[in-house]
Protein backbone atom coordinates (compact mmCIF):
# COMPACT_ATOMS: atom_id res chain seq x y z
CA UNK A 1 0.00 0.00 0.00
CA UNK A 2 1.22 3.50 -0.79
CA UNK A 3 0.01 6.63 0.99
CA UNK A 4 1.42 9.60 0.60
CA UNK A 5 1.73 11.53 4.23
CA UNK A 6 -0.18 14.23 5.87
CA UNK A 7 3.37 17.04 5.81
CA UNK A 8 3.75 16.27 2.14
CA UNK A 9 0.25 17.19 1.46
CA UNK A 10 0.73 20.39 3.95
CA UNK A 11 3.75 21.13 1.99
CA UNK A 12 2.13 20.63 -1.50
CA UNK A 13 -0.87 23.16 -0.76
CA UNK A 14 1.86 26.04 0.75
CA UNK A 15 4.05 25.78 -2.31
CA UNK A 16 1.35 25.63 -4.65
CA UNK A 17 -0.79 29.00 -3.45
CA UNK A 18 2.77 31.08 -3.45
CA UNK A 19 3.53 29.79 -6.76
CA UNK A 20 -0.06 30.60 -7.83
CA UNK A 21 -0.36 34.40 -6.00
CA UNK A 22 3.12 34.81 -7.56
CA UNK A 23 1.44 33.84 -10.95
CA UNK A 24 -1.64 36.28 -10.73
CA UNK A 25 0.19 39.55 -8.94
CA UNK A 26 2.76 39.23 -12.14
CA UNK A 27 0.08 38.73 -14.62
CA UNK A 28 -1.64 42.06 -13.18
CA UNK A 29 1.10 44.06 -13.21
CA UNK A 30 1.92 43.14 -16.80
CA UNK A 31 -1.46 44.34 -17.42
CA UNK A 32 -1.00 48.04 -15.98
CA UNK A 33 -1.86 46.81 -12.40
CA UNK A 34 -5.78 47.85 -12.53
CA UNK A 35 -8.20 46.58 -10.45
CA UNK A 36 -10.77 46.07 -12.98
CA UNK A 37 -8.75 44.33 -15.17
CA UNK A 38 -8.24 41.31 -12.64
CA UNK A 39 -11.32 39.53 -14.02
CA UNK A 40 -9.80 39.27 -17.25
CA UNK A 41 -6.81 37.87 -15.22
CA UNK A 42 -8.77 35.70 -13.73
CA UNK A 43 -9.92 33.79 -16.46
CA UNK A 44 -6.43 33.76 -17.76
CA UNK A 45 -5.69 32.46 -14.55
CA UNK A 46 -7.85 29.90 -14.50
CA UNK A 47 -6.15 28.40 -17.85
CA UNK A 48 -2.45 29.01 -16.58
CA UNK A 49 -3.08 27.88 -13.32
CA UNK A 50 -3.93 24.54 -14.43
CA UNK A 51 -0.66 24.21 -16.68
CA UNK A 52 1.03 25.34 -13.97
CA UNK A 53 -0.67 22.85 -11.35
CA UNK A 54 0.02 20.18 -13.85
CA UNK A 55 3.89 21.22 -13.66
CA UNK A 56 3.85 21.44 -10.20
CA UNK A 57 2.56 17.87 -9.83
CA UNK A 58 5.47 16.66 -12.07
CA UNK A 59 8.69 18.06 -9.84
CA UNK A 60 6.39 16.86 -6.80
CA UNK A 61 6.41 13.59 -8.26
CA UNK A 62 9.91 12.97 -8.01
CA UNK A 63 10.35 13.92 -4.19
CA UNK A 64 10.96 11.52 -2.43
CA UNK A 65 9.62 13.75 0.99
CA UNK A 66 6.24 12.26 2.99
CA UNK A 67 6.42 8.43 0.35
CA UNK A 68 5.89 5.87 2.50
CA UNK A 69 4.79 2.46 2.62
CA UNK A 70 3.41 0.73 5.41
CA UNK A 71 5.48 -1.48 7.47
CA UNK A 72 4.88 -5.17 6.59
CA UNK A 73 5.08 -8.10 8.76
CA UNK A 74 5.50 -11.62 8.85
CA UNK A 75 2.25 -13.10 10.44
CA UNK A 76 3.26 -17.24 10.92
CA UNK A 77 0.48 -19.58 11.59
CA UNK A 78 1.17 -22.48 13.37
CA UNK A 79 -0.96 -25.51 14.93
CA UNK A 80 -1.73 -29.10 14.34
CA UNK A 81 -3.30 -30.35 11.25
CA UNK A 82 -7.37 -28.94 11.33
CA UNK A 83 -6.66 -27.02 14.14
CA UNK A 84 -8.46 -24.16 11.96
CA UNK A 85 -4.69 -22.52 10.41
CA UNK A 86 -5.80 -22.54 7.13
CA UNK A 87 -9.58 -20.83 7.26
CA UNK A 88 -8.15 -18.59 10.32
CA UNK A 89 -5.40 -17.29 8.57
CA UNK A 90 -7.16 -17.07 4.89
CA UNK A 91 -9.45 -14.88 6.60
CA UNK A 92 -6.70 -12.30 7.76
CA UNK A 93 -5.24 -12.64 3.86
CA UNK A 94 -8.94 -11.27 2.73
CA UNK A 95 -9.13 -8.64 5.24
CA UNK A 96 -5.69 -7.42 4.43
CA UNK A 97 -6.29 -7.91 0.51
CA UNK A 98 -9.68 -5.50 0.99
CA UNK A 99 -7.96 -2.83 2.65
CA UNK A 100 -4.99 -2.83 -0.38
CA UNK A 101 -2.10 -3.98 1.84
CA UNK A 102 0.05 -5.57 -0.53
CA UNK A 103 -0.21 -9.17 1.09
CA UNK A 104 1.22 -12.86 -0.03
CA UNK A 105 -0.19 -15.80 1.00
CA UNK A 106 1.81 -19.07 1.56
CA UNK A 107 0.68 -22.40 2.97
CA UNK A 108 1.94 -25.61 3.40
CA UNK A 109 -0.41 -27.62 1.00
CA UNK A 110 0.05 -25.05 -2.16
CA UNK A 111 3.93 -24.89 -1.70
CA UNK A 112 4.82 -28.57 -1.17
CA UNK A 113 2.36 -29.17 -4.23
CA UNK A 114 4.79 -27.22 -6.21
CA UNK A 115 7.84 -29.16 -4.91
CA UNK A 116 6.10 -32.22 -4.73
CA UNK A 117 9.58 -34.14 -3.35
CA UNK A 118 9.70 -32.31 0.42
CA UNK A 119 9.42 -35.40 2.67
CA UNK A 120 8.11 -35.20 6.11
CA UNK A 121 10.78 -35.94 7.85
CA UNK A 122 12.78 -33.88 10.90
CA UNK A 123 15.07 -32.80 8.77
CA UNK A 124 13.33 -32.21 5.30
CA UNK A 125 9.87 -30.38 7.49
CA UNK A 126 12.83 -28.26 9.36
CA UNK A 127 14.46 -27.38 5.72
CA UNK A 128 11.13 -26.47 4.09
CA UNK A 129 9.78 -24.40 7.09
CA UNK A 130 12.97 -22.66 6.96
CA UNK A 131 12.89 -22.30 3.36
CA UNK A 132 9.70 -20.80 3.03
CA UNK A 133 11.18 -18.41 5.99
CA UNK A 134 13.48 -17.34 3.79
CA UNK A 135 10.78 -16.28 0.74
CA UNK A 136 8.83 -14.65 3.80
CA UNK A 137 11.76 -12.98 5.24
CA UNK A 138 12.61 -11.19 1.66
CA UNK A 139 9.15 -10.51 0.84
CA UNK A 140 8.89 -8.75 4.15
CA UNK A 141 12.15 -6.77 3.29
CA UNK A 142 10.60 -5.50 0.08
CA UNK A 143 7.44 -4.23 1.82
CA UNK A 144 5.01 -7.06 0.93
CA UNK A 145 3.24 -8.87 4.34
CA UNK A 146 2.98 -12.25 4.51
CA UNK A 147 0.44 -14.40 6.07
CA UNK A 148 2.20 -17.55 6.29
CA UNK A 149 0.29 -21.52 7.55
CA UNK A 150 2.62 -24.25 8.05
CA UNK A 151 1.76 -27.12 10.98
CA UNK A 152 5.68 -26.32 11.54
CA UNK A 153 5.72 -28.11 14.11
CA UNK A 154 9.53 -27.48 15.24
CA UNK A 155 10.28 -24.72 17.73
CA UNK A 156 13.92 -24.51 16.45
CA UNK A 157 12.93 -23.34 12.55
CA UNK A 158 10.46 -21.42 13.54
CA UNK A 159 12.93 -19.74 15.71
CA UNK A 160 15.48 -19.47 12.62
CA UNK A 161 12.33 -17.93 10.75
CA UNK A 162 11.87 -15.14 13.36
CA UNK A 163 15.60 -14.58 13.37
CA UNK A 164 14.73 -13.48 9.64
CA UNK A 165 12.25 -11.41 9.91
CA UNK A 166 11.72 -7.89 11.19
CA UNK A 167 8.42 -8.40 12.37
CA UNK A 168 7.86 -11.35 13.35
CA UNK A 169 4.06 -12.60 14.54
CA UNK A 170 4.21 -15.86 15.87
CA UNK A 171 0.15 -16.94 15.84
CA UNK A 172 0.20 -20.25 17.59
CA UNK A 173 -3.83 -21.59 16.77
CA UNK A 174 -3.92 -23.78 19.54
CA UNK A 175 -7.05 -25.76 19.14
CA UNK A 176 -6.17 -29.17 21.45
CA UNK A 177 -5.11 -32.52 19.43
CA UNK A 178 -8.57 -34.80 20.74
CA UNK A 179 -10.53 -31.32 19.39
CA UNK A 180 -8.51 -31.23 15.57
CA UNK A 181 -9.03 -35.21 15.62
CA UNK A 182 -12.66 -34.91 16.47
CA UNK A 183 -13.28 -32.63 13.68
CA UNK A 184 -10.62 -34.20 11.13
CA UNK A 185 -12.49 -32.19 8.68
CA UNK A 186 -9.87 -34.42 5.71
CA UNK A 187 -9.84 -37.67 7.09
CA UNK A 188 -6.15 -37.99 7.70
CA UNK A 189 -6.15 -38.26 11.60
CA UNK A 190 -8.16 -41.79 10.70
CA UNK A 191 -5.39 -42.94 8.56
CA UNK A 192 -2.92 -41.86 10.72
CA UNK A 193 -4.14 -43.95 13.48
CA UNK A 194 -4.87 -46.62 10.96
CA UNK A 195 -0.76 -46.12 10.37
CA UNK A 196 -1.73 -45.14 6.47
CA UNK A 197 0.36 -42.48 6.85
CA UNK A 198 3.42 -42.12 8.93
CA UNK A 199 4.92 -38.85 10.54
CA UNK A 200 1.65 -37.50 11.27
CA UNK A 201 2.13 -34.68 13.45
CA UNK A 202 0.40 -34.99 16.92
CA UNK A 203 -0.25 -38.85 15.99
CA UNK A 204 3.34 -40.46 15.23
CA UNK A 205 5.50 -37.00 15.12
CA UNK A 206 5.85 -34.25 17.77
CA UNK A 207 4.50 -30.95 18.29
CA UNK A 208 6.88 -28.59 20.17
CA UNK A 209 4.18 -25.61 20.96
CA UNK A 210 5.39 -22.33 21.33
CA UNK A 211 6.01 -20.91 24.61
CA UNK A 212 5.48 -17.22 24.10
CA UNK A 213 3.87 -16.69 20.84
CA UNK A 214 2.57 -13.01 20.04
CA UNK A 215 -0.82 -15.00 19.48
CA UNK A 216 -2.62 -17.83 20.71
CA UNK A 217 -5.75 -18.83 19.31
CA UNK A 218 -8.01 -21.80 20.44
CA UNK A 219 -10.95 -22.35 17.58
CA UNK A 220 -13.00 -24.11 20.39
CA UNK A 221 -13.83 -20.50 21.96
CA UNK A 222 -13.50 -18.54 18.77
CA UNK A 223 -15.30 -18.27 15.90
CA UNK A 224 -13.64 -17.63 12.50
CA UNK A 225 -14.36 -13.85 12.84
CA UNK A 226 -13.28 -13.44 16.54
CA UNK A 227 -10.46 -15.54 15.65
CA UNK A 228 -9.35 -12.95 12.43
CA UNK A 229 -10.23 -10.03 14.03
CA UNK A 230 -7.52 -10.51 16.99
CA UNK A 231 -5.33 -10.79 14.42
CA UNK A 232 -5.82 -7.78 13.13
CA UNK A 233 -6.19 -6.27 15.93
CA UNK A 234 -2.65 -7.13 17.04
CA UNK A 235 -1.80 -5.83 13.49
CA UNK A 236 -3.09 -2.68 14.21
CA UNK A 237 0.07 -0.61 14.27
CA UNK A 238 0.77 -1.97 10.61
CA UNK A 239 -1.43 0.29 8.63
CA UNK B 1 9.50 2.94 -7.24
CA UNK B 2 6.53 4.81 -6.91
CA UNK B 3 5.32 7.27 -9.41
CA UNK B 4 2.20 8.82 -10.54
CA UNK B 5 1.35 8.85 -13.84
CA UNK B 6 1.03 12.05 -15.89
CA UNK B 7 -2.88 11.36 -16.39
CA UNK B 8 -3.29 12.07 -12.43
CA UNK B 9 -1.78 14.64 -12.38
CA UNK B 10 -3.74 16.40 -15.03
CA UNK B 11 -7.29 15.38 -13.42
CA UNK B 12 -5.61 17.12 -10.08
CA UNK B 13 -4.83 20.18 -11.96
CA UNK B 14 -8.21 20.24 -13.69
CA UNK B 15 -9.88 19.32 -9.98
CA UNK B 16 -8.06 21.94 -8.33
CA UNK B 17 -8.57 25.10 -10.35
CA UNK B 18 -12.34 24.24 -10.70
CA UNK B 19 -12.19 23.81 -7.06
CA UNK B 20 -10.15 27.23 -6.55
CA UNK B 21 -12.25 29.59 -9.20
CA UNK B 22 -15.35 28.01 -7.55
CA UNK B 23 -14.47 29.12 -3.93
CA UNK B 24 -13.12 32.23 -5.47
CA UNK B 25 -16.28 33.34 -7.12
CA UNK B 26 -18.83 32.66 -3.91
CA UNK B 27 -16.30 34.54 -2.03
CA UNK B 28 -16.52 37.89 -4.41
CA UNK B 29 -20.57 37.27 -4.68
CA UNK B 30 -20.69 37.09 -0.86
CA UNK B 31 -18.79 40.44 0.10
CA UNK B 32 -21.47 42.24 -2.46
CA UNK B 33 -19.73 41.40 -5.99
CA UNK B 34 -17.97 44.13 -6.33
CA UNK B 35 -14.54 44.20 -8.21
CA UNK B 36 -12.40 46.19 -5.81
CA UNK B 37 -12.75 44.01 -3.37
CA UNK B 38 -11.27 41.56 -5.09
CA UNK B 39 -8.12 42.37 -3.85
CA UNK B 40 -9.04 41.74 -0.29
CA UNK B 41 -10.42 38.54 -1.36
CA UNK B 42 -7.44 37.42 -2.88
CA UNK B 43 -5.85 37.58 0.64
CA UNK B 44 -8.43 35.67 1.86
CA UNK B 45 -8.61 33.21 -0.71
CA UNK B 46 -4.45 33.25 -0.25
CA UNK B 47 -5.24 31.28 3.15
CA UNK B 48 -8.58 29.87 2.60
CA UNK B 49 -7.03 28.13 -0.40
CA UNK B 50 -4.26 26.57 1.29
CA UNK B 51 -6.87 24.79 3.68
CA UNK B 52 -8.50 23.65 0.23
CA UNK B 53 -5.47 22.45 -1.10
CA UNK B 54 -4.83 20.13 1.60
CA UNK B 55 -8.61 18.88 1.96
CA UNK B 56 -7.75 18.35 -1.83
CA UNK B 57 -5.00 16.34 -1.22
CA UNK B 58 -6.22 14.24 1.08
CA UNK B 59 -9.17 13.38 -0.95
CA UNK B 60 -6.68 12.55 -3.86
CA UNK B 61 -4.80 10.59 -2.04
CA UNK B 62 -7.78 7.87 -0.90
CA UNK B 63 -8.12 7.70 -5.23
CA UNK B 64 -6.39 4.76 -6.86
CA UNK B 65 -6.90 6.45 -10.27
CA UNK B 66 -3.07 6.63 -12.12
CA UNK B 67 -1.31 5.65 -8.96
CA UNK B 68 1.52 2.96 -10.49
CA UNK B 69 4.29 1.01 -9.99
CA UNK B 70 6.59 0.10 -12.66
CA UNK B 71 6.41 -3.32 -13.98
CA UNK B 72 8.97 -5.50 -12.41
CA UNK B 73 11.09 -8.81 -14.24
CA UNK B 74 13.44 -11.31 -12.85
CA UNK B 75 16.75 -11.04 -14.74
CA UNK B 76 18.35 -14.80 -14.30
CA UNK B 77 21.79 -14.72 -14.63
CA UNK B 78 23.27 -18.19 -15.86
CA UNK B 79 26.61 -19.38 -16.57
CA UNK B 80 29.92 -21.44 -16.15
CA UNK B 81 31.75 -20.30 -12.19
CA UNK B 82 33.66 -17.26 -12.86
CA UNK B 83 32.55 -16.55 -16.35
CA UNK B 84 31.51 -13.24 -14.71
CA UNK B 85 27.82 -13.52 -13.53
CA UNK B 86 28.37 -11.92 -10.20
CA UNK B 87 30.22 -9.06 -11.03
CA UNK B 88 27.52 -7.94 -13.83
CA UNK B 89 24.94 -8.58 -12.22
CA UNK B 90 25.71 -6.70 -9.02
CA UNK B 91 27.08 -3.86 -11.28
CA UNK B 92 22.90 -4.27 -12.69
CA UNK B 93 21.59 -4.43 -9.07
CA UNK B 94 23.52 -1.08 -7.98
CA UNK B 95 22.35 0.18 -11.12
CA UNK B 96 18.75 -0.09 -10.30
CA UNK B 97 18.89 0.77 -6.83
CA UNK B 98 20.56 4.03 -7.79
CA UNK B 99 17.97 4.42 -10.20
CA UNK B 100 15.02 4.04 -7.08
CA UNK B 101 13.89 0.79 -8.19
CA UNK B 102 12.45 -1.67 -5.83
CA UNK B 103 14.69 -4.86 -6.54
CA UNK B 104 16.21 -7.98 -4.87
CA UNK B 105 19.74 -9.89 -5.20
CA UNK B 106 20.15 -13.54 -5.30
CA UNK B 107 22.71 -15.35 -6.15
CA UNK B 108 23.69 -19.19 -5.21
CA UNK B 109 26.37 -18.49 -2.64
CA UNK B 110 24.32 -16.60 -0.21
CA UNK B 111 21.52 -18.36 -0.19
CA UNK B 112 23.83 -21.81 -0.09
CA UNK B 113 25.36 -20.12 3.19
CA UNK B 114 22.17 -20.03 4.57
CA UNK B 115 21.13 -23.69 3.88
CA UNK B 116 24.26 -25.18 3.41
CA UNK B 117 22.61 -29.13 2.87
CA UNK B 118 22.13 -28.04 -0.37
CA UNK B 119 24.45 -30.76 -2.57
CA UNK B 120 25.52 -30.48 -5.99
CA UNK B 121 24.03 -33.21 -7.34
CA UNK B 122 21.18 -32.96 -10.51
CA UNK B 123 18.35 -33.33 -8.25
CA UNK B 124 19.86 -31.19 -5.70
CA UNK B 125 21.00 -28.23 -7.97
CA UNK B 126 17.77 -28.73 -9.98
CA UNK B 127 15.41 -28.43 -6.86
CA UNK B 128 17.68 -25.46 -5.40
CA UNK B 129 17.46 -23.55 -8.69
CA UNK B 130 13.40 -24.04 -8.90
CA UNK B 131 13.00 -22.88 -4.94
CA UNK B 132 14.90 -19.57 -5.51
CA UNK B 133 12.88 -19.64 -9.05
CA UNK B 134 9.56 -20.03 -6.73
CA UNK B 135 11.37 -16.85 -3.96
CA UNK B 136 12.07 -14.81 -7.69
CA UNK B 137 8.45 -14.93 -9.28
CA UNK B 138 6.59 -14.42 -5.65
CA UNK B 139 8.77 -10.96 -4.99
CA UNK B 140 8.23 -10.27 -8.85
CA UNK B 141 4.10 -10.64 -7.86
CA UNK B 142 4.33 -8.07 -5.52
CA UNK B 143 6.23 -5.57 -7.86
CA UNK B 144 9.51 -5.81 -6.87
CA UNK B 145 12.87 -6.37 -9.58
CA UNK B 146 15.08 -9.23 -8.81
CA UNK B 147 18.20 -9.96 -10.06
CA UNK B 148 19.36 -13.81 -10.02
CA UNK B 149 22.74 -15.33 -10.37
CA UNK B 150 22.98 -18.79 -10.54
CA UNK B 151 25.11 -21.06 -12.46
CA UNK B 152 21.86 -22.75 -13.12
CA UNK B 153 23.53 -25.28 -15.52
CA UNK B 154 20.25 -27.24 -16.26
CA UNK B 155 17.81 -26.12 -18.72
CA UNK B 156 14.98 -27.74 -17.70
CA UNK B 157 15.37 -26.02 -14.11
CA UNK B 158 15.45 -22.61 -16.25
CA UNK B 159 12.74 -23.45 -17.81
CA UNK B 160 10.79 -23.82 -14.82
CA UNK B 161 11.35 -20.77 -13.59
CA UNK B 162 10.57 -18.97 -16.78
CA UNK B 163 7.24 -20.56 -16.37
CA UNK B 164 6.89 -19.39 -13.05
CA UNK B 165 7.67 -15.83 -13.64
CA UNK B 166 5.67 -12.86 -15.73
CA UNK B 167 8.58 -11.24 -17.06
CA UNK B 168 11.53 -13.58 -17.65
CA UNK B 169 14.76 -12.41 -18.82
CA UNK B 170 17.74 -14.79 -19.30
CA UNK B 171 21.34 -13.48 -19.30
CA UNK B 172 23.86 -15.90 -20.21
CA UNK B 173 26.94 -14.88 -19.46
CA UNK B 174 28.37 -16.90 -22.26
CA UNK B 175 32.45 -16.72 -21.22
CA UNK B 176 33.86 -20.28 -22.56
CA UNK B 177 35.14 -22.37 -20.21
CA UNK B 178 39.02 -22.07 -21.15
CA UNK B 179 38.75 -18.83 -20.43
CA UNK B 180 36.53 -19.36 -17.35
CA UNK B 181 39.27 -21.48 -16.17
CA UNK B 182 41.80 -19.49 -17.30
CA UNK B 183 41.06 -16.76 -15.03
CA UNK B 184 40.11 -19.01 -12.06
CA UNK B 185 39.46 -16.29 -10.01
CA UNK B 186 38.38 -18.41 -6.53
CA UNK B 187 41.24 -21.42 -7.49
CA UNK B 188 37.72 -23.53 -7.64
CA UNK B 189 39.11 -25.25 -11.65
CA UNK B 190 42.58 -26.01 -9.98
CA UNK B 191 40.93 -28.05 -7.19
CA UNK B 192 37.93 -29.49 -9.49
CA UNK B 193 40.97 -30.91 -12.29
CA UNK B 194 42.53 -32.13 -8.86
CA UNK B 195 39.34 -33.83 -8.14
CA UNK B 196 39.16 -32.22 -4.97
CA UNK B 197 36.08 -30.81 -5.60
CA UNK B 198 33.25 -32.90 -7.69
CA UNK B 199 29.85 -32.49 -9.59
CA UNK B 200 32.13 -29.32 -10.42
CA UNK B 201 30.06 -27.31 -13.56
CA UNK B 202 32.23 -27.70 -16.81
CA UNK B 203 34.60 -29.98 -15.28
CA UNK B 204 32.71 -33.34 -14.22
CA UNK B 205 29.00 -31.79 -14.30
CA UNK B 206 27.21 -30.80 -17.84
CA UNK B 207 26.39 -27.20 -18.96
CA UNK B 208 23.54 -26.58 -20.91
CA UNK B 209 23.71 -23.47 -22.39
CA UNK B 210 20.42 -21.55 -23.06
CA UNK B 211 19.76 -21.70 -26.85
CA UNK B 212 17.52 -18.42 -27.01
CA UNK B 213 18.42 -16.32 -23.94
CA UNK B 214 17.13 -13.09 -24.01
CA UNK B 215 20.81 -11.45 -24.08
CA UNK B 216 24.10 -13.28 -24.15
CA UNK B 217 26.96 -11.73 -23.01
CA UNK B 218 30.59 -12.67 -23.81
CA UNK B 219 33.30 -11.08 -21.20
CA UNK B 220 36.01 -11.75 -23.46
CA UNK B 221 34.87 -8.99 -25.51
CA UNK B 222 32.88 -6.55 -23.49
CA UNK B 223 33.95 -4.45 -20.00
CA UNK B 224 31.98 -5.03 -16.94
CA UNK B 225 30.38 -1.88 -17.88
CA UNK B 226 29.54 -2.50 -21.39
CA UNK B 227 28.06 -6.11 -20.26
CA UNK B 228 25.61 -3.81 -17.58
CA UNK B 229 24.50 -1.39 -20.13
CA UNK B 230 23.40 -3.95 -22.10
CA UNK B 231 21.21 -5.26 -19.54
CA UNK B 232 20.07 -2.05 -18.65
CA UNK B 233 19.35 -1.35 -22.05
CA UNK B 234 17.18 -4.43 -22.12
CA UNK B 235 15.11 -3.52 -19.29
CA UNK B 236 14.51 -0.07 -20.45
CA UNK B 237 11.14 -0.77 -21.35
CA UNK B 238 10.18 -1.95 -17.36
CA UNK B 239 10.89 1.21 -15.85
Amino acid sequence: MYRESNGRSVAKALSWRLLGTLATSVLVWVFTGRVGIALTVGALEFFAKIALFWLHERIWDRVKLGRRESRPAVVWFTGLSGSGKTTISRWVYDELKRRDVRVEYLDGDSIRDLFPNTGFSKEERDQHVRRVGYLASKLEQNGVFVIASFISPYADSRQFVRGLCKSFIEVHVSTPLQECERRDVKGLYRKARLGEISNFTGISDPYEAPECPELRLDTRFLTVDEAGGKVIERLRSYF
